[in-house]
């Protein structure tokens, strides 16, 4: 890590001009209640990406497109041949989704390029900004796929052939919006890649801390999870002689719980789909499908939880006479961020006198697929009740202003200022 | 109550024309499936009731009708000053409704009237087979009209009025199937009634008892509930900062199980309808919408468990900071049958060595509604599994003759055997 010159010390981005980037690319599949819906590949997502691309230009830096239609952005560095540091997350959002949810880490990314033409500071390494396709996975499941690509974590030909409700391929749907690039998506190499992010939970919040250093991201196990039981008549069946399904599901909900608080806050355990069958006031309910998923940090830990549910599973299985499965559907192991990337994001923030701790992201980011590939960690600054996903999402001025300052000084660190 | 005389003694009915009678009309609304579709009023009802009132002139008993569609088969008794012992179950069905549920009751009743004529039987007192109009409720909402409105339970002109889906009442369906009669509704009396029915739950099969002797129905409260977390990323929240609704509601559902448990086996409590709000596999569920009710002989105990549902509802939003509300909707006092009639029923039961325990009927029945105004019991005969409401609702020959000949006998000793 080299140490700020002088030059760049008090440098600091222009937090005005970042929030109306903002939300003026917010017009861009805005909703009513000030959201936004902006699928991948849409339109609308044609739309910010031509903004961008104008926007960059206009600044006099290479706009180039891979055939994931992944954009980067290059500000030229004094040495041409050192690798780019990167900058990256995603324009495009959830179907209700909010104004920050992967746009501030594009649009943060946007504003520090700016401040360096503004302060006329030289990188010796370039700095590259990306903004990766399709991270949120709703209109091509699944997400992260840009950066899954680029990764070698998901396979280029089944990536291009994933189609949308209507039967259209992210190869046309790329076509269709002047998104698909020559280049070869993942033969681009980067020096080191931090995606600035909102928390999408809120624990900075509540500990009124201003910046996350995330070192790794929670691993996950998804079930799909069935209790079969007996249905029978609510006015004539006596308690003693029920196979009530909902019983036994409410008590392995419970035994979830408990397995999940025992490994708080590292890990999760989360109950989020459930239905009810026949789903009669007068029936004792014979049948319950639900969906389970774990995250942990640790993976022994992560297996450890996956063991307990089936345990639980079996012993109310047997006490209630009733068959409770579940059955692993998708999994994903724990990412370890750079130490030595997150290490430049907390010396940063500590810098410029941001309170910061490190964490771990519980959500999947477009850096979670680089990191297997390129040496990368993330900042997070906190948002509104930890709410994400959603039209109501909510961050401030200062938050973001603080995110991009964090990012500003741990790219320079990384690609060091020129001396003139 | 009278001794059977000798010519009474041992008889019994047609096992053989009973089933006949009981598989011939199941055709009218019959299914793929075995069961019966034949929503009150519709042109199904029609045919089984235009074959039930061909049988009983066939046989030269006088069939009426009256305003709500009641049918009354009166096969007359030696002594006219008396009041009938009547008879009477319903011949609708559920929309995938069984052979027996109501049908056997009616039926059973005919075969009786068939068994006296064939022994050339002349009783005192008149008897009359009452065939009662919806008591499913499955089309006019809500059942147990006909005997509702004889018992004064319900409101003439609300019964009138009550629509299908397609907007057509009550009283518009019954003229269109011929069976708006002149006889104002509840002007009638009958000196007791007896309805045999099936358990529709699994006591008797398990306990391997030929008889139930219904001697009350079990009171209801029927609640609709809702609990109000907060939505929150399954991946980014941890297990401390969640108010998750699903959990709070498995809490309640066991404690709910608690309480009827404890009443076992003259109260249960059911939740058997569960939605749960958003419904995503990575959302924490802010949300659960659910229904309750609770049923108990005892009507200080009914009103005991809603205490205690209540009081954990507060306990457990108290803990989880979440909101519980349970808001009752409708309720039912208990209904205790005649002793004197029910003593007369096991009397019979025990005469013709048929093993037979006291019930109580979880279910509601036309004899619940009639109880109210007239001197009344239930005979009860096992089905398989317990099963009812469904076309696979299965009953013994065997076991529809036991409840036959025991409301035979039981009628024969209310109404007295004439001696020639």
């Amino acid at each position: 890590m080299l140490a700020d010159p002088p030059a760049a010390r008090n440098l600091a981005v222009d937090r005005e001009r970042l929030w109306s980037t903002l939300m003026e690319t917010a017009r861009f599949g805005g909703t009513l209640k000030g959201g936004i819906r902006r699928l991948a590949l849409s339109a609308e997502d044609g739309q910010v990406r031509d903004w961008l691309r104008a926007a960059a230009e206009q600044s006099g830096y290479a706009c180039s497109v891979d055939d994931l239609g992944n954009m980067y952005i290059v500000r030229a560095g004094r040495d041409g041949a050192r690798l780019p540091v990167a900058m990256g997350s995603h324009l495009d959002t959830q179907p209700t989704g909010g104004k920050f949810d992967g746009v501030l880490g594009v649009l943060a990314g946007l504003e520090v390029l700016r401040t360096l033409d503004d302060a006329g500071i030289e990188t010796e390494a370039p700095l590259c900004l990306v903004n990766w396709t399709n991270e949120e996975g709703s209109r091509f499941a699944p997400g992260e796929m840009g950066s899954g690509v680029f990764a070698g974590e998901m396979d280029r030909g089944f990536a291009l052939s994933r189609t949308d409700g209507d039967g259209i391929s992210v190869a046309d749907a790329l076509a269709a919006i002047g998104y698909r690039g020559q280049e070869r998506c993942g033969e681009r190499r980067f020096a080191a890649m931090i995606e600035l992010h909102i928390e999408q939970g809120p624990v900075l919040e509540a500990e009124r801390v201003d910046i996350g250093v995330v070192v790794s991201a929670k691993g996950q196990i998804w079930f799909n999870g069935v209790v079969a039981g007996i249905e029978a008549h609510a006015g004539t069946t006596p308690m003693p002689l029920r196979k009530d399904a909902l019983l036994a599901f409410a008590e392995f909900a419970l035994a979830v719980e408990g397995i999940a608080n025992a490994e708080a806050p590292a890990g999760v355990g989360t109950i989020g789909v459930v239905t009810v069958g026949p789903g009669s006031r007068n029936i004792v309910p014979g049948s319950v499908r639900f969906s389970l998923e774990f995250r942990h940090s640790d993976q022994a830990r992560l297996e450890a939880m996956r063991t307990q549910a089936l345990d639980a599973a079996r012993r109310i299985s047997r006490a209630r006479g009733c068959d409770i499965v579940i059955e692993p559907i998708w999994s994903k192991d724990p990412v370890r961020f750079s130490p030595q990337v997150a290490d430049v994001i907390r010396a940063s923030a500590s810098g410029l006198g941001l309170s910061n701790r490190p964490m771990v992201s519980g959500a999947g980011h477009d850096a979670c697929a680089v990191a297997m590939k390129v040496p990368t960690a993330m900042v997070f600054v906190p948002c509104k009740d930890g709410v994400s996903h959603n039209e109501a999402e909510s961050a401030t001025p200062d938050d973001c202003a603080n995110g991009a300052n964090v990012l500003l000084h741990s790219v320079l660190a990384l690609v060091g200022v020129a001396t003139k």
